[in-house]
């Protein structure tokens, strides 16, 4: 018999080695063939500013020292952006990593936790990986569903309650003061996990007013989605002083890259580079919308930089339209619940991106009605 | 009265909000001047292969892309440089992040971790804040002590009991026979954690064989040190399959720098900068070892990038020498734990940072006696 000498905890012995997404460069192996359009994982095809990409090729012959374990430079140039305290501020291994380390402060075994049925998964791969009890309720109307989100966090005692604002994968949006009243409507002892991951492409007022000493509520931003510097792991949380002092109990502390650190200082300071990017999002969603429409499909608004298209079919369509796009070279994805998984995702690309995504569309349509 | 939003877990609730470590960043900061020599954080003065910076230079303007989330050019690349099959291979967010992660997989509440009374605090501050129980032994004669270790993990029925080849911050180091005898020797349920951050600069000799499909034990590498990348948060852990892959389970999968995994790679493949580094780091000890010989100092032999100077007095001395080399604008740190810290530990330089160093030891050791 062998003999065991790396003993799992019950926990981590009952969790699936799995992953909440296979990346493109994993499918790209497989094929065996690279992907004519990178369209599938909402990355920002615009890439960084070159002062970002500047900064981090100045930064890269620096890279034997390592980053600053408080991020003082990027924090304090966030804090002065959004004209609040750096103490209300903590940078981390992008949303992903700041995720992990919330609920690793928050959830232990059954606790639980609402979000909806088919939001982020790496969400709900950490509330998982901590042994949290998740909870869901539908969309409604294709929108995530605060009153619903409440309500059941209500009927459950749940320790969070997690919303995307806009919605990931969904493109879908609420307006500041729906979001606010579902903050004033939070029971209590349960925190907003307010996910602004793609906050920079929506229109304005959709969010809510930044209130930074609000204990209700802890925001995200990235530097992922419209700053183009998702490959550089850089995002941050905005929540009350004592949430983000507690942050220091549990985090890698050393964890950030002082290159991205550098790359996403030097992006935060080109917000013209920014606007530039969201006219070019902007741009790119409405071509999306055009090609939808060519092909007798439909295009659903979108406060992000990708379109959910409503194939008009079941999941099972949507699934086998998703295969045919890559067999032709065009990496997108798809919602993973019914009834959204209608939908496929295509991410805003440049003008050669969704040239190749509108020529081999029809045909994947037309291979589709032929089996 | 306040209420209260964000409820902590019991464990997380009972940590203290610390760091491992300070930053020279939050030091410099605080002093309100540079450095004149970075000595402290056993980084690699003399930095990346120039050929692993013109990686992430061209790897910059591709970081709109998330890393690879197996990172598999790199872990193949290791695959090959080690002669083991990639699947033994973890890649992760540097040592520190990996340690993170094991600690996650194996250490809940009260569950005994192994190491010695003053080896590196950041594996302590992993045990801590998963709950697990600290237990030390003492170093022997300036080395960690192997045996020791192994009797204690068996007393208390350890999970993890974790040894540092060379030591971290002694500098000290056991043969490849002795770290063999300490893995035959543990117990049933007992995983050992080798944590060979400073594997390349030791002797010939020093590192037990690769076995990378033994059960007991798991290596840790990375190239913070000897390639000079501490701030692109690269390491990776070699263990058996099993323990390799219940890494999928918990880790932040899309966690890794794309600017990194391409810096990386570039440096692995640069043999011949690595081999120039450790002739400088060689060096640099015997210049370091010099300097402490002429200030009436013994420096203690050293399989690392740094040299620990016995001062000849209590750990009170040398902290003040510490301070008073910080307030001459040299960056140094010193061993946490009696009796290793009556020593302070100096990072291998540059001659530049050590003609620094070597300026300011006689002028601080005056201030000391003058008090």
């Amino acid at each position: 018999m062998t003999k065991i000498y790396a003993r799992l905890t019950p926990l981590a012995d009952s969790l699936p080695a799995s992953v909440p997404f296979v990346g493109p460069e994993a499918q790209e192996r497989a094929r065996g063939r690279a992907f004519l359009a990178r369209l599938g994982a909402n990355e920002n095809v615009f890439g960084p500013s070159p002062k970002a990409v500047a900064a981090m090729q100045a930064a890269a012959s620096e890279a034997w020292m390592y980053g600053d374990p408080e991020s003082h430079e990027l924090r304090h140039a966030l804090a002065a952006h959004h004209g609040i305290a750096a103490e209300h501020i903590m940078v981390g291994e992008g949303i992903d990593g700041l995720l992990g380390y919330l609920v690793r402060l928050l959830i232990g075994p059954g606790d639980k936790v609402v979000t909806s049925e088919g939001a982020y998964p790496t969400f709900n791969y950490h509330v998982a990986g901590f042994g949290g009890a998740l909870v869901t309720v539908p969309y409604c109307d294709d929108h995530e569903d605060p009153e619903a989100l409440v309500a059941k966090a209500t009927e459950t005692g749940a320790k969070l309650v997690y919303l995307a604002n806009p919605d990931n994968p969904m493109g879908s949006w609420h307006d500041g003061p729906r979001v606010q009243a579902m903050i004033e409507a939070l029971p209590e002892g349960c925190l907003l996990v307010l996910d602004e991951a793609y906050a920079e492409f929506g229109p304005d007022g959709m969010m809510p007013d930044l209130v930074p000493e609000d204990p209700r509520v802890i925001r995200f931003r990235t530097f992922s989605k419209a700053y183009g510097l998702a490959g550089a792991r850089v995002g941050y949380a905005i929540a009350a002083k004592p949430l983000i002092t507690a942050f220091n109990k549990i985090r890698n502390h050393f964890g950030m890259s002082r290159i991205s650190q550098a790359g996403a200082l030097a992006a935060l300071e080109d917000q013209d580079y920014l606007r530039q990017t969201l006219d070019n999002v902007a741009a790119a969603r409405r071509r999306i919308g055009d090609i939808a429409v060519a092909n007798g499909l439909t295009a659903l608004p979108s406060a992000t930089n990708f379109v959910s298209i409503d194939c008009g079919h079941d999941g099972a369509f949507a699934l086998d339209l998703v295969a045919a796009l890559i067999a032709r070279d065009i990496f997108v994805r798809m919602p993973f619940a019914a009834p959204q998984n209608r939908c496929i995702r295509v991410s805003a690309g440049r003008p050669e991106d969704l040239d190749a995504f509108g020529a081999a569309l029809p045909d994947a349509l037309q291979a589709l009605q032929n089996t």
